[in-house]
């Protein structure tokens, strides 16, 4: 590890394993994806899309950070990508993807230049839900000579970010006046309508964010402004938001890997939502065995390698085992079922995206073969 | 960010500042650490070390992962640090700590080569509860012709790692007769009873632990195997355990920063357990402000930015304001209090050791301006 200076600190990060490496060589813990399963989600999901035949499919690369299976999700039809923050709009203009939404406000003259600054190279949209923010966003374009797309994000009753529908026309009628920015439309995101467990109360509420877009929509229209683009839905709820006609495009993003927690979404056939495959891994080894009343396999891979705001991960392929988190870096498997000192254990995490947060690297698999290792880019918290 | 290779990715991290900045300049999410209150800590904890003249204080890095506080804590009388996993006892013998303890249980050849060529630089102790394991460890200091110091993990009925009191004799008298380790102590160490939150059933499992490792003492002694050497207790329980007299070196992290978790344990006077302070902070920026009936403020700092495992953070100093975490990179403040949009927000993170592994820098500030930026160079799930 180099020494740190104004420029940051350069560091060699080393990955778990090389690729032609056996799962069983791969250094744990580890974030491995199954290639199969992931082609498979996302090919599905190019299938779904054709339900849809007036909406876009623009993936939400908070999921995977990576630019690697962006372009994996565009060569397969989306349009762009999405991202949450600055960080993860660089990683992915500077792995070549030209059409960036940044599907959340961006604060402060720091941050927005280095957004400005990604917007010579690909299309960069933003969302805004404030006057002074807009303004920013408006002044940092025009020092860089360039142009910001922006959406006005309306709350949904999410109670994130986000303005009232009647809030919504005086934010496009200033981003129409001001230089540098040109107004393409709305975010309608409902996030929390995603993990709603049952498929008809998902149904309705879906229903309900779309009706509160939809006077978004008609202030604009009563205003004299059309809105040709409205962007939302997540892999929970886009099958029933895209249904009703609102939305041009949609987000999703665990589609590719799901988790522990999407898996306890019902579908319409009242069974486990596996519409799309559990493909994303925490690969860990058991590094203590211990008998007796209390016997139980110790594995290497605690809260901090695979988060713990989900609940715990699940062992596969043997779901009837239980996994404790066991602090910082420790798991407990009770009872320890068919493992041995040693062996390797898959885990599913609760929640992909904190998950891969934690990893510099995803490994891809097939066949048991490392074919693949891709640095996660736009991973950290985000600065 | 250069191209991957097989020595592994190259990347330049930027920190969120600069030293000199002042705190309204910082990037933000960013985590920052109160220097003041930091070295009072340190110094309290010297202080406490005299009540207890007959044990050591090995401070557990993997709260900060971070060599220039370890050598912190070492200029303030420590006798070397714990680490939980190679890459921290990397990342510490390449900040210069030369004696340095794995608190837990190494398998495996890739790993154990790792942390046998340390050896040779830094005194290394690792903990065992395997024989498999103890021949590993001895075969790869023997491979790099080196020494490794052993201890015997015992099973403090916290069911982690670790063997029962009448399994340590044979893991001994096999160490004591393999090549290039040591054999040093037994580790007893009772994670859990840091949380207990009542001070008296605190001091209470205290002692249960301590019975427990009485009898592994007591077991070694019959075998005619001299103990010169225990190690445990945690921020939580080094008062009460060391008063015990087993214990001949204290575990204690937390106690640099502090956590919302660790302040909710009851001291011995019945109040909040404030003898050290909270001094490690995520700041975060208000990107969104909304009012109404539903008025908040949102922060640019959710799950992927403090980690969730011990439940959201505390706003600072505004403790009657609730944050609620918004996903993966919002957070809520219900009802907003006196913040502005674009003001900077102090949120103390549930559980610090998770929160500071998320990052790849600590800044060190005192009287609102970056004195310090420090590398989290043990960051990571640990290949």
């Amino acid at each position: 590890m180099a020494a740190s200076n104004d420029e940051g600190l350069t560091v060699t990060l080393r990955p778990p394993c090389v690729v032609g490496d056996k799962v069983e060589d791969i250094d744990t813990p580890a974030l491995v994806v199954d290639l199969d399963k992931m082609e498979r989600n996302m090919d599905k999901m190019t299938e779904f899309m054709k339900e849809f035949p007036s909406c876009k499919l623009r993936p939400h690369a908070k999921s995977h950070k990576c630019p690697a299976i962006a372009r994996m999700q565009i060569q397969r039809g989306a349009v762009g990508v999405c991202v949450q923050k600055v960080t993860e709009a660089e990683a992915m203009v500077n792995g070549g993807i030209k059409d960036v939404l940044v599907t959340n406000e961006i604060y402060g003259k720091t941050k927005l230049k280095r957004l400005a600054s990604l917007a010579s190279k690909a299309r960069i949209g933003v969302c805004v839900d404030s006057i002074e923010n807009l303004r920013q966003v408006s002044a940092a374009a025009k020092d860089q000579q360039t142009n910001i797309d922006v959406l006005v994000e309306v709350n949904l009753k999410m109670y994130r970010c986000g303005v009232e529908p009647d809030e919504v026309v005086p934010l496009v009628l200033l981003a129409k006046e001001l230089p540098n920015i040109t107004f393409v439309g709305l975010q309608c995101y409902a996030g929390r309508n995603q993990h709603i467990r049952e498929s008809a109360m998902r149904s309705f509420a879906s229903h309900d964010a779309m009706d509160i877009a939809k006077i978004a929509i008609k202030n604009l229209s009563d205003a004299g402004i059309e809105c040709k683009y409205v962007t939302g839905a997540g892999t929970g709820t886009f099958k029933y938001e895209g249904g009703i006609g609102v939305l041009d495009e949609f987000q999703c993003g665990s589609y590719i890997f799901m988790d522990v927690d999407y898996c306890r979404n019902i579908g319409d056939d009242g069974k486990q939502f596996f519409e799309f495959e559990q493909s994303l891994f925490v690969l860990s080894t058991v590094h203590s065995l211990q008998g007796g009343s209390m016997a139980r396999a110790i594995l290497d891979a605690g809260i901090k390698a695979i988060g713990a705001d989900s609940g715990p991960p699940e062992v596969y392929p043997w779901k009837d085992l239980v996994y404790f988190f066991g602090g910082d870096e420790h798991g407990i498997i009770v009872p320890p079922g068919p493992y041995k000192l040693g062996e390797k254990v898959y885990l599913i995490p609760g929640h992909c995206d904190p998950c891969v947060n934690l990893y510099d690297w995803i490994v891809g698999i097939r066949n048991n073969v490392v074919e693949t290792i891709w640095p996660v880019s736009g991973r950290g918290p985000g600065i």
